[in-house]
């Protein structure tokens, strides 16, 4: 699996934002609306990375990292990213919750293919 | 779903551990082993809760939730912990990474049965 790795970043201090979300039963368009949600983050000013799993049972985190908290009020206000967080609310989620933290420390190995 | 929800956590300030990975190919006895860290790190000094996460891909997300430092450091050092990193390193991981960060605000929704 080459193509899969956590996401690389720089030195800290930067933010992460944890997204951890129970889904509701059927698709309800969710799938392109989060696929597109990652695009449009990628594309902010002060996005650093991003990673995403979820499990067969329902439940799934996504951490994406920041390098500011001016960069996650930003995102935060994007007209598109709050449309589709409130129908997130409405449509995809039985529960969520969302953890702003400073990174103050970080370590780990990739493989150097994944560097 | 009504027994999966994120975790149920204080008012911050708390800490957050975001372990990142990508997992070797095989089973090599993780299951088990992952399911006894869950229930030793859940009977620690300052453990507030946790939350896990795996795609179907191999790339998975835990992130546990901690009092303070302290209480970090010290399930770090905890020995079976400690000998079950080192296994994890050689065994079933092909990459990973570790996030340590202050939790400065949360927010979210869970449905009342799952309070």
């Amino acid at each position: 699996m080459p193509d899969i790795a956590p996401a690389s970043l720089p030195a800290p201090p930067y933010y992460a934002v944890v997204f951890t979300s129970v889904r509701t039963a059927g698709e309800n368009g969710y799938g392109d609306r989060a696929e597109r949600m990652l695009e449009l983050a990628a594309g902010q000013p002060g996005f650093l990375g991003v990673d995403s799993a979820r499990s067969a049972d329902g439940l799934g985190i996504t951490v994406s990292y920041w390098k500011d908290e001016e960069s996650i009020a930003a995102w935060r206000s994007h007209a598109e990213h709050a449309l589709t967080r409130t129908h997130g609310r409405e449509h995809w989620y039985a529960s969520f919750s969302v953890h702003v933290a400073k990174v103050e420390r970080a370590y780990g190995f990739l493989r150097p293919e994944d560097l």
